[in-house]
């Protein structure tokens, strides 16, 4: 796969330097098919490499029960920027920077946002190192570019699947915001926390679009699935078990708040939360998902039943509003 | 959920006993809108109960790495008979018997039988209490039943989905086999394993078949996996990750053998062996499951590329032939 940087010499130094005797490769689905590539150059460290074929969304998902079941002493997670404090088996990051060109790209974008001077930078780890590149350009065309530093993410300027703290930081400051990547992902994201109007810059593509109707969208499902779990009585309350999805302590008292308030509640603890593994259970009206807060945003109409943030189950219980909510932002569980 | 014995009382009385305070529940997809019920249950003990979502297919399938993660310090396993060793957290087995009466399945199945006298006795864990009155019903109509006790499963006469050893180990001495349960799944194993004629009698519908045609079926798509497997220049090994399918020093011993066959070998691990997560590696040919193998015998046509059992990469390799795979079973991973 060519376009992205897999470190691949930086991966066969950890490991010598580690002295690791087996190592576990996690990569992100698009990721996948590099990795017999990387298996065969790790191979010649002497090390045996395993590749991880289970589901891998983010840093969040970091494969340490797996690793302690085979006895490996080095994971090697593909694609994200590290998020957990604490890894409880060796972890190397290899964030894969993309390689692609995203001038073409952003100078599309520049014509969506001829209304706005004040814009906002945001992408996500796969093109942080095009941040310098991108200011120049904006600032070139006459933009005033803002770049957020929450100091809650990695860098600054990066925005996650569930982490929109540079976005928020510098909402209040800019008009507008420019996320450079693939896919709507992210940009929905920061759409979805700002309410501001947000462009993406697509480089793999090689076009840009507004992604705002589709957050409309989205915050109009929200609403209806709050409505119809207002009306439930019996709620399943959703345990993440990947390590960085993992609230059980805000679990237990989502269950308590739901039993003063009259309701019946059962913890659920799953890894992949998933339409089908909801349906095995009939009595249950509504879930409450602690776990990751985009499988309640974005796969709503996959469910055959509401499943609610947390935040959002303050809104069903009547102890927040519905547009302190959407002032607070979506990714706040 | 009328028809299952799920042992409430005793439930209760192992988690007082044990001091548990915080409670794993695992369901096999049949029997998981049980569950909350259950955990009401077990809520009356003071103790807190977690409902795994997660797929559980067999006793093989223990969340031990689920119950640490959650700090539970008791799973209540619940659909199958023990099967590993030693047990990382403490868990108790309710099996799950069903309280569907046989007899009438039986004496159907005796029809399919008629030209038999020596019948081999086999049933599911959730259906071994009727094996007395199998016997009975049996002898009352002029059979000789021979129920195997190999040692190597939980109960004489139980079959589960990977273990036959009861009923290949008394193959030679009976002409047929009736098999007592729902679904062809665990017949067609007896059929599999020992070739013999194989009668299910399905006490839930009331019904009994031969399952031979379609073990056929399974043989001829394994025949033409294994064909196809040998053209293919490159493999990957799959280590499953559930607790009683980890088998690692067996793939790394795979591994070897097809590199000193000429073959390039990957070694991949995960939980759900999935055609989706199988088709993330395009330059990969071909699969050597050593993980559950109703994987690779069941499941084949949903799979784009064969993935084929330990015992079938070695006639693969030309070290046992076709034949004598059929003669030692299926099931020998």
């Amino acid at each position: 796969m060519k376009g992205f940087d897999f470190e691949e010499e930086r991966i066969k130094q950890e490991i010598t330097k580690l002295g690791a005797k087996r190592v576990l490769l996690q990569l992100p689905e698009g990721l996948k098919p590099e990795a017999p590539k990387i298996a065969k150059t790790i191979e010649k460290t002497g090390a045996i490499p395993i590749i991880s074929i289970d589901p891998c969304y983010g840093a969040c998902d970091l494969a340490f029960c797996e690793a302690e079941g085979l006895d490996v002493d080095l994971i090697v997670h593909f694609g994200h920027a590290k998020m957990v404090k604490h890894e409880k088996v060796p972890t190397i990051y290899v964030e894969a920077r993309a390689t692609a060109p995203v001038e073409a790209a952003i100078l599309q974008a520049i014509r969506l946002l001829a209304n706005y001077t004040k814009i906002g930078f945001a992408t996500s780890v796969q093109h942080l190192q095009t941040l310098d590149e991108a200011r120049d350009i904006l600032t070139r065309e006459g933009k005033i570019v803002v770049i957020g530093d929450s100091g809650q993410i990695a860098y600054p300027g990066q925005v996650s699947g569930c982490n929109y703290s540079n976005a928020k930081s510098i909402a209040d400051d800019v008009e507008a915001f420019l996320f450079v990547g693939g896919g709507m992902f992210h940009a929905l994201g920061i759409a979805l926390s700002t309410a501001k109007p947000t462009v993406i810059a697509d480089p793999y593509d090689n076009r840009a679009f507004l992604v705002n109707e589709q957050a409309a969208k989205i915050l109009k499902q929200r609403f209806a699935n709050i409505q119809e779990a207002k009306t439930a009585k019996t709620f399943g309350v959703v345990v993440g078990l990947k390590p960085g999805q993992k609230h059980l302590d805000t679990a237990l008292i989502v269950k308590e708040k739901a039993e003063k308030n009259g309701k019946v509640a059962y913890l659920l603890a799953g890894r992949e939360i998933a339409p089908e593994v909801l349906l095995e259970f009939p009595t249950i009206v509504a879930y409450v998902n602690t776990a990751c807060p985009r499988i309640s945003l974005e796969a709503t109409s996959k469910f055959s039943k509401p499943v609610i943030t947390v935040s959002e189950f303050m809104v069903v219980l009547g102890e927040v509003s519905w547009e302190s909510l959407l002032k607070k932002g979506l990714f706040e569980n």
